[in-house]
């Protein structure tokens, strides 16, 4: 098959077909104790159980469920900063194409641990020395290996827009009134935001960010791609992207709300809480949108929220340390 | 309605459309990491999802659904551990029915904190010189409340149950060759073994305890009720009873095809398996089923599975110090 050209609602369910038998169909889970907390109704999309640990596994089976047999056989490159690396690794495993991926030397140790053991070949690179995207193309060219891009290609989009299709066959169409979504490169958002324009168009879809790479809550107010700049960090290792991306931003312009960002303690205090009373492990960067529905500055009080936890690869170690830090 | 007087698989079929509106439809998890840790194939039912954290709420809701118009306004008692006390006072919240819970004072804070958090109130007592059965029974009498016993009742019973009419459903019939199921007091085995005996008969129903509270396993080989005896400890709080219940019991003689035991060191690998592959927080109790899954001894290799994963109600203390250990 042609690589998408666009992203309709029907690429989405041409994705969950493709997506059914790998991708694990997970629960969106309700809390008491968290809806009082927030002082809203929460709908908590449970993306940590999905295969890998993280929504990641979606696109990545959209994607390479497309390969032809020639392109199966030469193999998948792919950069990322764990999540979409575990999800190429794993998909190609199950679909027995080779992969090498591409990952910053400081991803946590659980990310390309487990990136290994689906088979893959791991290339670290320094974050902020190097261009991944340059030694990605770079090793698809020198090898014959097809990209698998982490969110700017519309079979990508397509599989994490699958997680807005089941959103909407577990609660019925048009009853959120607004979606939280975790952002980075703009994948997820995209996705997601296609199916609620043509499914649940009243509900209002927020990207939430780190507050130190809020780049696509600046570009979404002005109107065009901006960068963070260098020398941040954050915790939330899911979402150290620079800007939007190309295919992603003109969706989000065209279909977001606008843009939340939360600070790193509102993070580690959504962490804990989904450990309370979800009884789930999320990441960081898996958090965030938790974290914006928690924040009673948000504005979103006395609504009816969707919100994405769409990871829970965390080292074990930063994981007891928030437990054990005093909330 | 009646009590319950027996326990059949309509009876369990009745208190699924009963708990249908308030339970969680828990997901049946897989992980392919897991499965080649245990050289099995594994079906691991996410009970720590449940509403209030835990399987108990099944049993909770089933029985006090149960109570007449009467009975509602007088109150419920229960005695528990931790996990039906959070179960029962949850329930009884959603019911509007006032709720008196009898715990151990050394219960995890967690499920104390919790208990109150759903506005029951809390009588605590000492686990080794006080009778639990005997204050609940008679705080019942003086205050004219209805008992809801943690497993000895075929409504609770059939609540449990509920579990195994899930799994069916999510897997086909005749699908398991074994189904794991921890145990204390039996009610969730009793359940679940009730729905396998009418609907896949060949699946070998096997109860799992701490090496040191093996009173099932000995019972179930001298065909008679055995205790554990005074002095012991364990990680696993909530599955600390000292002999199996008189209505259970029968039932597991019957059905069961014998007891296995997991020891601590075992049961925390199995936490962090899970926290590791399946980003659910298991609790000790919780996790013996999956222990056992993985040990080398069991004799299991090569089957498929069933694994109850029944609570994650675990404080962060321990779940943090479980975590920093090395494996």
């Amino acid at each position: 098959m042609k690589p998408l050209e666009g992203l309709t609602l029907s690429d989405i369910e041409a994705a969950q077909r493709r997506i059914a038998p790998t991708a694990m169909r997970t629960p969106l889970l309700r809390s008491a104790a968290l809806d009082a907390l927030a002082g809203a109704e929460l709908y908590l999309k449970a993306e940590p159980l999905q295969r890998t640990g993280s929504f990641k596994f979606r696109g990545a089976m959209s994607r390479m469920s497309l390969l032809g047999t020639a392109e199966r056989q030469a193999g998948v490159v792919a950069f990322s900063s764990g999540n979409h690396a575990q999800a190429v690794a794993c998909a190609a495993e199950m679909l027995g194409v080779p992969a090498t991926i591409v990952m910053p030397a400081d991803a946590p140790a659980l990310k390309i641990a487990n990136t290994r053991g689906y088979g893959a070949e791991v290339v670290l690179y320094d974050r902020i020395r190097e261009d991944r995207e340059e030694i990605g193309r770079r090793l698809a060219q020198e090898r014959g290996l097809t990209l698998v891009p982490p969110f700017d290609d519309y079979a990508v989009m397509a599989g994490q827009g699958t997680i807005g299709l089941e959103i909407l066959q577990d609660i019925g169409d048009t009853r959120l009134d607004a979606l939280l979504v975790c952002c980075s490169g703009g994948g997820l958002t995209s996705g997601i935001a296609t199916v609620f324009a043509a499914r649940s168009a009243h509900t209002r879809i927020y990207t939430v960010e780190p507050a130190d790479f809020d780049d696509t809550a600046r570009s979404l107010e002005a109107g065009e791609r901006l960068s963070n700049g260098p020398g941040k960090k954050s915790i939330c290792d899911a979402l150290l992207l620079d800007r939007p991306g190309a295919l992603t931003f003109p969706i989000l312009k065209r279909l977001a709300a606008g843009g939340l960002t939360v600070d790193e303690d509102a993070v580690r205090n959504a962490m804990r809480l989904a450990y309370l009373h979800l009884k789930l492990v999320v990441e960081p960067g898996g958090a965030v949108a938790l974290a914006a529905a928690l924040d009673p500055q948000s504005g979103l009080k006395g609504q009816r929220l969707g919100v994405i936890l769409s990871g829970g690869n965390v080292d074990p170690e930063l994981y007891a340390a928030m437990l054990a830090a005093s909330p």
